[in-house]
């Protein structure tokens, strides 16, 4: 570890953070029409990095949301198109597809950060910021791993095509339709995806499973414009209640989801797998209390956390917006309500089935009196990446050796699309090597990021890439 | 109905819709701070207007919330506190207590105002704002009586107090208060109060029964903070589900409210007034089609939609504020969920007693893993009011001359909390003589006020106090 490149990165480590805090304040949230400007001038930043650290052809590409962001460095001896060079496998060297995320989750609600969320400060040895550890610190471990090589050895171990996207936290779609369309900037061998966390504090993870999603809206109509609750209510339908009602058909108390065929098509995980998640440094209570913070756990009875969250789907209300929210009283029956529902998928299940037998139940149980209309915002497959590909096993030895331990495979309850897209168009497997760590509250006030890990970060892409590339 | 003061207020119309119109402009929205300053705008106009047209003492009386507004003119000859005037019966006039409100309902969602809410205009003889009907526009009706009767007679047939309050939409707490304590200002004879509606467009209508409320808050706490719904779905509780679920359990898909305990002690109509009620020109597909405009109308099976919103208690949602309410997506697990509840009280039914019994039963009914809070944020008794006082006998005949047409005695669905504080303090009965009709959209976008009733009323407000004063 005491490697030229090693030494540079230490060396730089303060600049490093300085430059993450820059990109910090930049408040890129994808969601929000106001940020749209902030979302282009974040990418901006970081084509010019990219250059910068010595990246080529760097530049964004314009999408129906906010722009990728596109660099590559190919001078390592290339996989040849031509069969003759095949011939000479020991100089051949693979192409790795970094991919990581520029946008940022919404900040609401914003009285509960302990410093603005768009102001990054250092306490107790994390980065506090929106966006610290999902997914700016991130990408900026991968660039600064990249910039140690370069100014290092003036050269890197293996080629790279780098893509960032702007569009995560919303979907995807603009990123989904640039690799369906498999241009060539893609081609490329394996995708390094720095977008998880760590499964327990200095314990080396790779994440090899990932829930798929459905986003929707339901929404319900009862009378024609908003009326007064004295005069009508007991005689017009009130679309917050039909909601009410339809939600609690949606999920019982027990957390099983109440959507024939719902469960149908899940594979459940291997016995192997889950032995090997018994043994995993996991303790519910301690889970319940330092990271949920509730009176109890929820979920479906027989199956552990992990499983709850990895292995079994799930359903989950984001809103309910519209209606009065204001302070104190108003006496309205709303003409509408409208639900934010989102359901995890795990493997077996595909979204567009789940989707429509959700729609179909939906419009099944609406209350007399009200209208239903079904929404999908937004749909991504889950995904199960095989182990014992050379990618997977390289990333196996770099973190052992720069953690010390063995590495972990886990899996993660959240939604990571792209792995899907990648395999599927670009027929290439994903490492997801991620530095968060589990109560780092992205999607939540105060988002940190544990700077050891933004340390060792680069260090494992850095030696990740030496080993991918021997 | 060639009265010089009648002659009077038809010559002057026009000038009373333009000072009607000036009045509604000012954006008196009593339930938001940032119109703190508007409502006072209004009391002060107000009080300058009753000056203005011969009344005395008008001044603002301050309260917790917005100014009420005061004035009087008691030059008839009064009802004497002393035995010996008593005696002189013929001279004796009564003092009638005009109670109106110049505050508004918000005007959201403001994006369905066909015009601005505070821009008002007329369309095919009806004046579109906020508050046209609800309440300032009968206001108007009541200050524009006085003055005809006034400009025309240089006196009033009987003792006037005016007590116009700026917080009727959000509980009316200061005015109780000052009701409570039994001011010699609101020494009176019988309250005239202008913020009811006809049953049906032209129809000369006294409303003598209202229904009470709780309005309340149902808030519930899952996790510490917001979290990822990736990571911790099927872990973690969700708020909004389980705030859903338990609204569910509160009323069911028939309307049947299910706290227990609920309707014990409903005192029903009378054979004699449901007898009345059938003999209403009400059409319940009309009502649907035209007032509502639903699928169909929902409620207590065995009940008559009149009976439903007039005699029935019903629980209402009226919001859900919290949570991700923007566009898009944003996947989290919200840390906390809030409704907005109210229910309608019927007579017989006590707001302490149905509030300890919700919120027994809304603690009874958390699912696991959530903590609940209940509050009340206002409450307002339901009531009755004999119909064979003088002064509703008197009303009952002016409105026949001024309608040609028989009063009818009618319930309202909504609640005039002021109406049980008269009776209780003051020991007065109230005269609930509106003029406002059933489709003027009061607390909804487009709210109206039909002008030939704003005409019309001014005229039965007159004949009344002639009538009441004889």
């Amino acid at each position: 570890m005491s490697s030229p490149a090693v030494t540079y990165a230490r060396q730089n480590q303060p600049r490093f953070l300085d430059e993450l805090k820059a990109l910090l304040r930049i408040p890129s949230v994808s969601t929000l029409p106001e940020n749209k400007g902030d979302c282009r001038r974040t990418a901006e930043a970081l084509a010019s990095e990219l250059t910068c650290i010595g990246m080529e052809n760097a530049r964004l590409i314009e999408t129906e949301g906010h722009p990728l962001v596109y660099a590559d460095w190919l001078h390592a001896q290339a996989k040849p198109g031509a069969p003759a060079d095949r011939s000479s496998s020991a100089g051949w060297k693979p192409t790795a597809l970094f991919y990581g995320h520029y946008d940022v989750q919404p900040t609401d609600p914003l009285e509960e950060w302990l410093s603005p969320p768009f102001e990054p400060v250092v306490r107790d040895g994390n980065l506090y910021a929106r966006g610290a550890a999902d997914d700016k610190g991130q990408v900026w471990a991968q660039i600064k791993a990249l910039e140690s090589l370069m100014a290092s050895n003036g050269k890197l171990p293996l080629n790279v095509r780098l893509l960032f996207e702007g569009d995560e936290e919303v979907g995807g779609e603009g990123i989904a339709q640039f690799v369906a369309s498999k241009p060539p900037e893609l081609k490329a061998d394996f995708a390094l995806i720095s977008d998880t966390e760590l499964f327990a504090p200095g314990l080396p993870t790779l994440c090899v499973g990932l829930r798929g999603m459905i986003y929707t809206e339901l929404e319900v109509h009862g009378a024609r414009s908003d009326l007064h609750s004295g005069m009508y209510g007991g005689a017009a339908p009130n679309p917050f209640m039909a909601l009410a009602q339809m939600l609690a058909r949606l999920k019982d108390e027990d957390g099983r989801i109440l959507i024939p065929g719902f469960y149908d098509d899940i594979i459940p995980p291997s016995p192997e797998e889950l032995q090997a998640w018994r043994s995993l440094p996991f303790d519910e209570e301690q889970y319940r209390i330092s990271e949920v913070g509730s009176r109890t756990l929820v979920g479906e009875p027989g199956y552990s956390v992990l499983e709850r969250t990895w292995a079994r789907p799930t359903l989950d209300v984001h809103g309910i917006p519209g209606g009065f929210t204001g302070a104190g009283a108003k006496t309205v029956i709303p003409a509408k309500a409208l639900a934010k529902v989102s359901m995890r998928l795990v493997p077996g299940m595909k979204p567009a089935k789940i989707f429509a037998l959700y729609k179909a139940y939906a419009e099944k149980i609406a209350p007399a009196g009200v209208d239903v209309e079904v929404r999908l915002i937004s749909a991504g497959d889950p995904c199960l990446i095989p182990v014992d590909n050379r990618y997977i096993q390289a990333a196996t030895r770099a973190l052992k050796e720069v953690w010390g331990r063995e590495t972990v495979f886990i899996r993660s309850g959240g939604s990571v699309p792209i792995v899907g897209d990648f395999a599927r168009h670009l027929g290439i497997p994903s490492v997801m090597m991620g530095f968060g760590l589990p109560d780092d509250n992205i999607h939540a006030p105060n988002e940190k990021f544990h700077l050891r890990n933004f340390e060792l970060g680069i260090e494992s892409i850095m030696r990740f890439l030496e080993e991918a590339g021997r």
